[in-house]
């Protein structure tokens, strides 16, 4: 479970029944629907042949949690049956855990009785549940005008800097890339490396950065629970991620206060940063200029070429190749994900941020 | 409060009583002694020109939970008093925020309660408190063979790969530097690079490594509770993190899957892995692999050069010019509190991990 | 959710899809089949026209965490579909609320948009999901040897002193007893009673009794995390309970402390409590001796007479009649729950325990 | 630690260096000073012979947390040092566990490591902390009009029902008494019946009821967090609380549903109950009846009088007699912190319900 007053878990198997979200703590009231949860996780669909062929039409039923169209303040159970799921290979690598993934460790945790199939517990496949219960958080953040996107920056060499615009338009052009960059040109140039890639069975590692525009001032709970804290833990807990940062992150390292400082000025009266190095995070606290986080994400583990394992029934050393559908980069498919983990932690912060309003205008008598 | 188990919270201001920390769930039994923590502590403290010159005898006060030299299992309180406070510069400074510290932000988030000297609650001081708690930590993984090092791998634009060496004669190379690099090479390239920014009045970035050898397989609770995930929470909380990566981390996301994949191998009969390009963990869970977590940390934002704010008071925009006592690096003091919220967070992990294991005796009937 | 490391959440409406639960932190390997969960779910079940005429054939879909007949270490989720479900009544009284129960204070809290029907989600209904992550429990439990028995030990005016004893005997004579009381003699007192206030159309109030054998000394994690307080905060939240003693209970508020204190004894060479007035626990941790715990049910709201109420609609006084199935003593259906809860509870402090028994060795070489 | 938002941590030893409170998520801007915490402390303090003749004057350092009078919105300790400690007796019973304390059990759970003077961490003097700790959450009731109140209603075989009083006379009533009774007849008789105990060096039980006035409908959780489950939780955390009831509690077993229902009446135009039989809970959620909690104290176990226990160093059994400083009935010494508990439990539940309004206001558009 992650979340203080939002919040979430998350279940289910790769190949197992199916996966889903539990999510506690969220106020009645707010319009939710499966054909919207599901408009949601269509996202993460893969709908070129950049991304993994695996076909799903995930449909979020509603459990519990929802009357009439709208959530009645107990707990929301969002479930997402598996359909077209083939284990074959599962079973003939059982023994051959794959480098890269979690196979070998899984079984050394679970004294083997973990499910093998696809991962188990430890796969991709469960950020379904994080993208439907972010389905949730999104429609609590647009009450209050909050608005968060994301987007591939980095896939491969090709890198760029984009910056992002708050509004419909730059969500759209995102879902228009087949690699979910809103930049066109950027985006061929990241088609062009991903075939390349393919075309040799390799995969690729990419970059996800998120942006969340109209944040209050003031989210966020320092010493230990910093707005960009609680982010880091959800999004490392991604499958795949192995890195964030904030604003300029690591090449923060590399500058001088001189440069990397936001200076404070005005602007129409109201306090503002010139710059944004932090990624509008000061202290853990949001700054009121747009959150900017990154997600570095390895290249997919399995692919089509030969790499070298141990058979652990023989207890020799072996050789698997990947088979069947693998997306050659998983950030791509992270996007949704980053997105709704963003938006999951923002809600548990904002409602812990009205929490104290009250009291604010009991002590300040405003 | 972070932890499941073995639990922690920190409290305290800048230039108020003191600071220290709270550790709930440690084990009865364990060595504990002023003496030890306040040895830990030192090396938080500045020991030459590069760094910060107020000085900092930090003693610690172990106010409840141990008792003869032990921990009694019961909640340990470790307070810290500040000494040596001057808040003059503060209070002239009160309606003109820092920029690059949470000076704004957390006037406007506390209404303007909070205590604006030095940061107040939002300060690096805070992780005084951390290594008190992270001795603690230390001592238990000591019992288990598990060792934490952390140092210093990049300042500025200088920077290194560090291989690092389980053993205290590596310890002491990073605490014998003055920047807490274990290559004097390296180490006298940094401490150049930081002589020529200081004589510029200005401050520099950099990274901290840690390493965890001796790690057992198996630590870490995916989907939601990962071993990296609960690092990264507790990592980006340190004042002036910006970024937090695994292994190759960033560099994962320009590489492709046939490099970026650790295969498995035997080695003596063991399976390990060939690279640790992943730093050690999979899927979220520990691999056997020494743990390499990496630590952006921006440059120090209090610099002797004057840098644009808000005037709050007359609302209009003016200049403030860094005064006192500040690292030029603040990578360099965080060495130890990475140290200690690594160690932490293991500790935790381990209790987790180890309660399962007399289960798994009654179920293998090994 | 509740719990440390065993950890349950439950979800779910009376009315709406179904019900269940979801628990995190389970240790795998350990053998769980729908079958079993369906076996203990069916001790809920009314077996007899003591209890609620409405049929609750309760099928356990495990939907995650369980692979080939074992826990996998991942979520479990156990979900319940509700079936034979009439809402009519409920529509019928939607805007008058029923005394004694919820209805009235959900309208408030949730705005109008909690499911009204059978009290949605605050609904004795969802304890299914309890007795579903119980039987997990239980499981666990067993391997250690420890044992949780719940009965019946008061039903309106009768009540009876039962002495528990260890072992399917006695959980067999419970639940033989249309009223879940071990006692023949009593529970056809009890029968009788019950009888008496259904023809007149009443309800009663009634006591469920639940005891636990052969738990290690040393469960509990005072100062705050007691085994009795914890076990407190899961009774208290069953539908219905309104309140909850250890040992003598209130009985000890009327005794001195020469007669309360249970002396400590030698026993074999066992050191062991003479009587066990303070119910297994101490300063709460548990002491060796049977944990006993007592909870007070009210009697069920919904009566087959008239009571006065307030139509919202039409803001004024009003009265309504129960209709349908109801049981005439929840105490009875509770007894199942009280054992779910007391074994939840249990095992998540047996793992917390379990977990520094590495240490102990550790430390005292033994 | 305990609750969701305003949060609360205790620690410390009997006759350790001293006691105290970590309180995390407090609002800023509250008005705290020592002198205030202090007096409330002062409430605790035995001020007759008919309490432990044990002098405490507590004074609470406020070592965090508190700037210029204001709390700061970040954490608060309180620590209160301890004095006037002789632990010559416990050094004499060191291997003979005191009946009815938690000395052999924490002996076993913490391997012998346990500060064992005055029961150590398990002890009633952590409760100075509860009483720091509601000393702030207090004031945050009162910003909302919320008033808690606790007094005596039983004490060995007096016991009456008194009527609660919102005001502040019934306060000063409660505590003019010795025994914490705001009715001066009964409380005679109370006095009478400690007398003839404390002559036969025996001690007694008693129960302390609390009394919130003034709740808004609507706090508590359920399914799992409801008001009086999370009370309960704590309530059975004070030593020597062995039960907790809401309302009538265990007095609602033996009643009949037609005389247990609260039946809802229209009161000037506002929805109210008629009776108060549920103790202003319905459903885990509060009513807007004012709440009514009942706890019940065991008699103090450290009695003036032989009691038998083992001597653990020579494994025999021997006899060991009180001496020294205790309250012949805790329950009196009970009342503040009974206040307090109910305080914080309250104070997070009103913050977590805070939370909620602006997005009602926000979905009602009201």
């Amino acid at each position: 479970m992650i979340g203080r007053l939002f919040r979430v878990s998350i279940f289910g198997e790769s190949h197992g029944k199916g996966i889903g979200a539990l999510i506690e703590g969220c106020p009645p009231g707010i319009p939710l629907s499966e054909d919207y949860v599901a408009e949601e996780l269509s996202r993460r669909r893969p709908g070129n042949p950049l991304t993994s062929p695996r076909r799903e039409e995930d449909w979020p039923e509603i459990l519990s949690g929802v009357f009439r169209g709208r959530t009645t303040g107990g707990p929301i159970l969002i479930f997402i049956r598996n359909r077209d799921v083939d284990s074959s290979f599962y079973e003939e690598i059982r023994n051959k855990p794959r480098p890269g993934h979690a196979d070998y460790v899984a079984r050394v945790k679970y004294w083997g009785f973990n499910d093998y199939r696809g991962g188990g517990h430890i796969s991709g496949r469960l950020t379904a549940g994080v993208v439907a219960a972010g389905a949730v958080a999104k429609r609590l953040l647009d009450m209050f005008g909050i608005r968060v996107y994301s987007y591939v920056t980095q896939i491969g060499n090709v890198s760029a800097d984009i910056e992002p615009v708050d509004g419909e338009e730059f969500r759209k052009m995102i879902y228009s890339s087949p690699v979910r960059c809103p930049s066109p040109s950027v985006a061929e140039e990241m088609v062009k490396e991903l075939r390349k890639a393919m075309a040799e069975g390799d995969s690729l590692g990419g970059v996800v950065t998120a942006t969340v525009f109209n944040l209050p001032i003031g989210l966020g709970e320092p010493p230990m629970d910093g707005l960009d804290s609680d982010l880091a833990k959800v999004l490392i807990s991604i499958p795949g991620a192995k890195g964030v940062e904030f604003g300029k992150g690591f090449g923060l390292a590399g500058m001088r206060g001189s440069e990397a400082i936001d200076p404070w000025v005005l602007n129409d009266g109201r306090v503002t940063a010139a710059s944004n190095n932090m990624g509008g995070v000061n202290g853990g606290i949001s700054n009121g200029m747009p959150l900017l986080v990154k997600v570095a994400f390895k290249p997919t583990s399995t692919i089509m070429r030969k790499v070298p394992t141990v058979d652990l029934e023989a207890m020799r050393e072996t050789i698997i190749k990947g088979r069947g559908r693998h997306d050659p980069c998983i950030a791509i498919r992270a996007v949704p994900v980053v997105e709704a983990y963003v938006s999951i932690v923002v809600a548990d912060h904002l409602l812990r941020w009205l929490a104290w309003q009250p009291v604010r205008s009991r002590i300040l008598g405003d």
